[in-house]
């Protein structure tokens, strides 16, 4: 279908940039979000001057650094006043509609090329600031005042899954080894080791049945990708990867709202949206990155994505079928659990996985030959969802 | 110039809502934020089923409230999911801000009818944390750690502004005393009386020049505007004000980054985007809606947008020339200073005066037979500068 979209109103991302992920205790955000987009700029060949749009995405900054208008701080420090500069704020999913908007920017035919960085920097405050913080993504006043946190509603989800699905706690430990096992290889990862699943179990419980490596860690990151207007591509040196669908829904803020808690509404009417729009099926993703700050976020989107039915998502991924060498490879970078989960940088180096991967250029991670991948980034507990269908040609 | 162009690829403002601003302890920002939103939808004869899109702007709310996914929140209380909603930040500029992004989703294809509401709850928390938490849009490493606050940087900018050109602090207070004479005829005004040069000047320093009566209130509010693409307004019944320039730019986070002080470079910026796209001149601007938080910023930004020459603005306000019967009447909504500042409420409430004014229904406000009016939101000190440019045509 897309070969016959004029490349004029087509997007490609000609770029992407990262840190490495973890506790950056040495560096301020903007060092952090400078060194991205630094690293973004090279891969695209594209000099400031280049840029005429900048999204910048994170999320409780007032709270975690006493620091808002992100944007314009980039803007600044990058040397690309006075260019506009816009920050979006969608909790864990801002990253992926940072991405979102850049892209519709570029549709809009008032903007050609524009950069996206997604960063946070989390650890300087405590850790009961920060759960604290966190929870401002969810509804505050509903289960934020209960005093639930967000392992313990993900915890509710699991426990509802395994009551109607069967799903096990060893199959909830899968998605974490899997991470755990790909991030070896990935050098912007928080954690290059492996981990077995008795080690999941065995780990010490943060909400019934979630251990806590079942949760992803607290990261200082940042990533950047650079969009480009399709017909501008080769004025760039940067490899071009297309955006075949963005799209983005949203579901109540509480999870009690829902007439399930076992399925993530905003994902399925993203991807439906997305799969519509490309006449394509699930099966058709070759590749995908997905949000997996809880391990069962993992196993109920598979499910929502349409890669496997409801209620076996758990059985699917303890059989292998998303290894790195399964049917559809999730989140090879080690995903938000081992790669770790700057809040407001996740959608972006969710991004930057997959084009490295569609380019062939993600070094002992790439899974060979693959042409068209899915990234999914979630916020809250599934109140936002943005997909993108990300295409080698 | 806008003749031309097909109506597919205009932008129109079809409905407008408002809460009145002020102290709102009785009720949560899902209330008010409900309450502009419910006019909003009223005013453009639109059911929430009409609309594919949504943008909520505010600024620091996990401070304020600790409730971020504002956007989220927005949908799932107006019973709007599994719509797309985001919430873009841009300090006391986000409300422009947003209004900017839902005409660009319009005119990348991929929206039809978007809602923007901003709304601001400020007031649950003490004065001195309200005075920390804005500061979160300042450069809190430079300025803010060294005591600054939002007075004082602006007060830098009026001692400066006296020293190079002569302004009088009674200039200074020209501002206030006109904002206070108009908002006596709004009713969403959160000070709906007048007051003199005299009472300026005698009312208690906050930061040497300026006064407590230079300064914008603190306020609780929210307003709403619904966008349309263009060849689709005929559909629904609210009279449709069009959005011929949206643009934005961006100035150092700090001030003493800066070569002068009295100069909003992102307001020149972004103004001569509009002014050129339009091949239009700044006296063209038949009526406005500025941003003055604190009266130095609207001297500053008549002279920046090119109504006066640089260094008279002072002067031209004492003449009466941005009075309601003035040449370009400015902010006769009682702008920031009477009409109230909720921060990311503020840019929408702008639009919607201005929309009011074009359609010749704003009641006792209205200036007769206006055709084209101009709105100026800033964020920070004029860190970020949206300006649109709105036609009855």
């Amino acid at each position: 279908m897309t070969d016959e979209i004029p490349a004029k109103d087509r997007v490609a991302i000609i770029g992407v940039g990262q840190t490495a992920f973890g506790e950056q205790w040495d560096r301020s955000i903007r060092r952090i979000s400078l060194t991205a987009a630094t690293a973004c700029l090279a891969d695209a060949g594209v000099s400031g001057d280049d840029i005429d749009g900048l999204y910048v995405s994170n999320t409780s900054t007032s709270s975690f650094i006493q620091q808002e208008h992100q944007a314009v701080m980039a803007a600044d420090s990058g040397g690309l006043l006075p260019i506009a500069s816009t920050e979006v704020e969608a909790a864990c999913a801002s990253g992926g509609v940072a991405i979102r908007h850049a892209y519709l920017a570029i549709k809009s035919g008032e903007h050609k090329v524009v950069m996206v960085i997604g960063c946070e920097k989390m650890s300087d405050i405590s850790e009961p600031a920060i759960a604290d913080t966190l929870m401002s993504a969810a509804d505050r006043e509903w289960e934020g005042q209960i005093g639930a946190t967000f392992p313990a509603l993900f915890a509710l989800l699991a426990r509802r899954h395994m009551h109607n699905y069967g799903t096990t706690e060893a199959q909830l430990a899968v998605p974490s080894v899997k991470a755990h096992a790909n991030a070896v290889d990935n050098p912007y990862a928080q954690f290059r080791f492996k981990i077995t699943t008795e080690q999941v179990l065995r780990s010490p419980i943060v909400s019934d049945p979630l251990h806590v490596l079942n949760c992803a860690p607290i990261s200082d990151g940042a990533a950047a990708a650079i969009l480009c207007r399709g017909d501008l591509v080769n004025k760039f040196e940067g490899d071009p990867i297309w955006i075949d669908a963005s799209t983005q829904a949203s579901d109540t803020l509480a999870i009690h709202d829902r007439p399930a808690i076992t399925t993530f509404r905003a994902v399925k009417s993203a991807a439906k949206q997305a799969y519509d729009k490309l006449a394509m099926k699930p099966e058709d993703v070759e590749i995908a990155e997905l949000h997996d700050s809880f391990s069962i976020g993992e196993i109920i989107s598979v499910e929502d994505l349409g890669f496997v039915e409801k209620g076996k998502g758990g059985k699917a991924i303890e059989d292998g079928v998303f290894d790195k060498k399964g049917s559809i490879p999730v989140s090879v970078s080690g995903g938000l659990k081992a790669k770790g989960h700057p809040v407001g940088a996740t959608g972006i180096a969710q991004i930057a996985e997959i084009v490295e991967q569609l380019r062939g250029t993600a070094g002992k991670r790439q899974v060979k030959g693959v042409k068209r991948g899915l990234t999914l980034n979630l916020g809250g507990t599934g109140s936002t969802a943005v997909v993108h269908i990300l295409n080698r040609e």
